[in-house]
């Protein structure tokens, strides 16, 4: 076992990661210092202050990053039109990066030789706090407890609860939810429980940031979101900072019945497993800036990026947002993104997103070109006849050879 | 001028292909074929027999090829899951093929040295037609009258009927939709009109083949598709053919609000067009398909197929199904699906389609792997921390020796 | 420590396996089966049986793979011109599936839970014998002592064999490499001693299959390769098997100082290393093989071969032959050489592998349409500018409305 | 026929396209300025001054291009490891769109609304010229004279010459070259000729500028390169402008026989076509800068280059140097160069270039860990096995549930 002096714990203030401090202490007979962060996951962090500071704990952060998460993961993200596996708006997998980044600048600010998280062995979770970690602090130790210690099961938890005067509060305990769950301002997402059956439907009961299409208004709401090099910087002419852009989404989208999704995914690991996600910010996002996109991207920088996106969707979802290949391919993004600019009109209607206009400075949309009406020779035609011998002639060559297709 | 001994063409028994029926006759003084298929498209077929035999035409084909367009075409290109630019599913540039490839047989069959069209010089699908029919039959020679004539108004396309005797249904002509059309089993499509402003909202009364979420039923349809080798081969239970399956989701889909779409696309021509979609079977296709592949698929197959899958679609959207590489990348396609079997259960409301619940023999969701209680020993978190060690090492290697991220 | 009945070892005779044969039997009480195959290293494998009966081993396999290695591994992975890292031909790479195949396939034979390899904890070897393995049968154990034992010196190793009475020749010990090297049909490969130094020259020495280029004969040696879709099939007209075509490819060729190669790879698992390797018939094959696409395939087809081809070599090199995605992509690569059929004139001459010529039945090379002179009209040169034209619309449009390139 | 004010020419001062300055000052009653461009082709360039003077053109353009040439298009070309269809370097592509850029901007500057150029209608060069002007000056004419005359044979042209007085030195045109030949200081190519057999091999006196390896000297010459972000900036210690480099590179690589290339290659328009070429210096640049890349850049990085390369070379050689595609993609590749520093010792042997040695302040070669001796715990060996385990994991899984590889 290795020795340790001090470790940073990424504490939510929950039961789970206030065993893991315990148990850190315990084992490891190290100071530990906790990291509690406001990434908009919907609860308040300020109490995991007294948690920690009841388990001798001295040095706690405790910090809002939502502004930070918005800008500089969740944004930059959205200009790719990201996806994993067609579906997966990568709510999750987004966060991580910038836990594992504080979690290396507070171990470098206050001298500690290791960090933890409460990560399972099978997850994802893990892999992304760990190569994050050791990207930008190579010599970092990692305890991963969940793959270290044998208190696998709840009855072993609480028995190691009562054994070390970790305070249970049992009434929540009770009215615990089914499923294993986690939230940032991007999505909450639901694991686990009858989930794990991927014939059985989620219950309506389960899902907690979106009433359902059935229960959304009976009108539509439209929404026009103005954009600057492919972020969002208003939201009906009013400016708003990155995170208060998200939030606006997630409540307008939410109350809309937007951005559910029950998938079967891959895991970087090797297993599927079945995922239920809420992500209405989100969904509207995407929907709106392939909309911008639209108009005022150039056709093959489109599809370079349609073409780029899913490797570097892995990127993400495998955990190598710190890594040299995902900035590289960010450099390219970005370079496609100063010229997306301008509004795209939503309309948010029980689940659906559509849009209902987009228009820009910037567009390539060329209406004398496009019309079906006379064009006054703004495009000759005959240029047509050319255009389609020349893209023949290697198949008119081949089949004139007597090569077939089948 | 070419000198033409007898062409082919597509004919839909419209005004359109009327006067390029006898412009033909008349400008080449050629014999005429025409070709009238039946594709879904919602319209009669069998009146083209008698306007074509006005018009003194001898050789009338009439086809009903709504099967063979569904199994030999749309079905393959479901199995990709296809999507063109984030959002079309292609159902223009999907029947193109077929009809290229009817319009070379029946020339073929009836001595023709030619096939023409009803395709403007602006547009992909001139380039569909005429990549195809090059393809398969090298020294045909293609007549695009659009791109020929001068007839390039509505007034002087009525002038030459009138001149020519060919009669016009004044009745029709006035109602007719401002709209360019057009239609086949797997969708329906809109450009022109004020569609041609991005920014205009596209109007309710414009759309033909759903009904608007806001007007579809006030409770969810679940419908059960049955998959075998990546296609569906039966509904809540019952055996269908390809197209019976197709107009059965069109149907269900329509009367749920769902497959509307509008976008602004890029035309292979080089142009950008506003174009609004109806794909309501399609639309289903598409989501079920991904979730029974989520079950049954390899991730790195899967994940391949989503790398290639921007591509093929380009290719289809392009007009290049008729080509070597698109064959070569179907055999791969294929290869993948022989797994793809199983039953998706979809819950459709209101334009939404959700996955309520997917089973498969073939399934690799492993419940004893994923599972958040005890697994039994089925997976060794341990394994992990191997698996993120050697992972991170050459980012270990890079920032050891001080090579920074930013 | 696992519990094991029988072991399958991949046995080259050599100490270190004999070690290994020993090592098993004593650590694991087990039963230990040999495998010894000759895949064209070079060496005998017949004297591995004396060896293995004075250890008590009773079930030993020898064989001759040599035909099934360059039929089912080596050819079809030289139909996508496979290199990785735009320099190796993956020699070693490729001999492991095979090898992975066997050690699985004498396990189900002789009932054995286990199979063993010698390959060490840091390199590309151990991934590619145990991907297969799990990939073939998902249950079995792997032992890989390297990774386990304290036998981590030349020192200890000796004492072992003294301990255990295993025959050293001392010898053949002194005179031993200084490189680690791995030997098959394809290639043969040095690493370690001052190749550790990438900076430092390899010496002429160290090669051992090729003559250097100075020392190569004063005049060019002519060689002419009939391909037979993809494959070599005969050589200067004459029928040869397809281990006897790279048999015969690589006396010519290192005779001619064809195929040494010196470079920094990357590994699967994480670090840079340096090796030499020499390939002659191999540096031949995939010079020919693009020579005969040059004149058959499809431009598209090729190309899209060629953007697939690095993903490809990754799979191959990574370890991931037996795995559904390279089984996808071969069946594209595959259909794709249909066509690939006739003729490849090479010239050698001390290390260079030029074209003299090359001709085919399937030949999409139109003398009649390339040709700068007269080409009766075989080619519309006015054809060209609605090429052009209409392939620069969109950057038209987009400079048009002021959007500038940098 | 286009109303002409003004035609800036790219003028050779050769024949033919003195043909064409008189052709289109007969044609078009228009000005011709003239541009020439000493981009490394070995001539000289002066001597156009008179020519032009004498068919009375007064504005005349003659410009030493060759720094610009090499360090803004070949050498970001290199960066890339830029070969199109596996063998070709790209070295009369990549001269176009300088050209291009110049035209362009001298016909701003002098008022010119056209340009002109003597690429024939069958080569990629017309498209790479043309794209170019159309993406920089979108209403700009172009002048393509061999697809609009009738002198389409060397009598025509002869005799226009005659009839115009353009002076023919027939002692010149006697000697001339069976080859149409294109050169700059990447390279020279040779088409035409007995190279349309693709079997007959070229004759010994077609090349120009590289001895025969036969004829190389029997010693090896070594050189060495120094890398700054991936572009040479020194050679043997000395520091070396971008075309000086590139001069002596071509000067000693052509002495050793180095950079002969013979292919048929698929040009943009639809056929093949046989080309030879002479890249000496491009031969030594690519190879040199795969190795200092082996050295400095990340895995991922690198392979992710060599999965974009194709496209990107096949940008480039289509023409589309001057497209926001191709900017993009340069971003991406220019990103990843910042680390590529170091030194590269070649051998250069009767067309052989070998790797001697490669080091570097910025490499990622870890010799402590690579090492095949004892690491002292630099590295861990058993950390591959949960490494192989779960990346094992997904096809374990599929082969525990009966999934048979084929």
């Amino acid at each position: 076992m290795a020795s340790l002096k001090k470790v940073v714990l990424a504490y939510s203030g929950g039961l789970d990661t206030s065993v893991i401090a315990k148990w850190l202490q315990e084992t490891y007979q190290c100071e530990v210092v906790t990291f509690t962060a406001d990434i908009g996951q919907g609860e308040e962090v300020e109490p995991a202050r007294a948690k920690a500071q009841a388990m001798g704990i001295k040095e706690i952060y405790i910090e809002d990053l939502r502004e930070e998460f918005v800008r500089d993961y969740v944004f930059p993200m959205f200009r790719a039109n990201t996806i994993y596996e067609g579906e997966y708006l990568l709510g999750t997998s987004i966060a991580r990066p910038l836990i594992a980044k504080r979690l290396v600048e507070i171990a470098n600010e206050t001298g500690a030789d290791a960090i933890s998280h409460g990560a399972t062995g099978k997850g994802n979770d893990q892999v992304r706090f760990e190569l994050g970690a050791y990207a930008l602090k190579p010599g970092i130790k990692v305890i991963a407890p969940w793959r270290e210690w044998d208190l696998n099961s709840r009855e072993k938890l609480m028995a190691y609860c009562e054994e070390h005067n970790i305070p249970v509060d049992f009434a929540k305990q009770k009215t615990k939810s089914p499923y294993s769950m986690d939230a940032n301002l991007l999505h909450i997402s639901y694991e686990g429980g009858i989930l794990e059956d991927p014939w059985a439907e989620a219950e309506e009961g389960m899902w907690r940031w979106s009433v359902s299409p059935e229960a959304a208004p009976d009108t539509p709401t439209y929404v026009t979101l103005t954009y600057e090099k492919g972020d969002v910087v208003a939201i009906d002419g009013k400016a708003m900072t990155p995170a208060t852009v998200l939030e606006h989404l997630n409540k307008v989208g939410g109350a809309n019945g937007i951005g559910r999704l029950d998938i079967v995914e891959n895991r970087y690991v090797g297993m599927k497993s079945r995922g239920c996600y809420e992500t209405p910010g989100g969904t509207i996002l995407l929907k709106a800036h392939r909309a911008i996109e639209s108009l005022t991207l150039d056709r093959e920088v489109a599809h370079l990026k349609d073409a780029l996106m899913p490797r570097y969707a892995e990127m993400i979802y495998n955990g190598y947002w710190w890594s040299p290949e995902r900035q590289m391919l960010q450099k390219a993004i970005d370079d496609s993104q100063t010229v997306v600019n301008g509004d795209v009109r939503v309309k948010l209607y029980k689940g659906n997103v559509s849009i209902a206009g987009r228009r820009s400075e910037d567009s390539l949309f060329d209406d004398k070109i496009a019309t079906f009406e006379d064009d006054a020779g703004a495009y000759n035609q005959k240029d047509a006849e050319g255009f389609i011998k020349l893209n023949a002639l290697r198949m008119r060559i081949a089949a004139g050879k007597g090569r077939k297709l089948s």
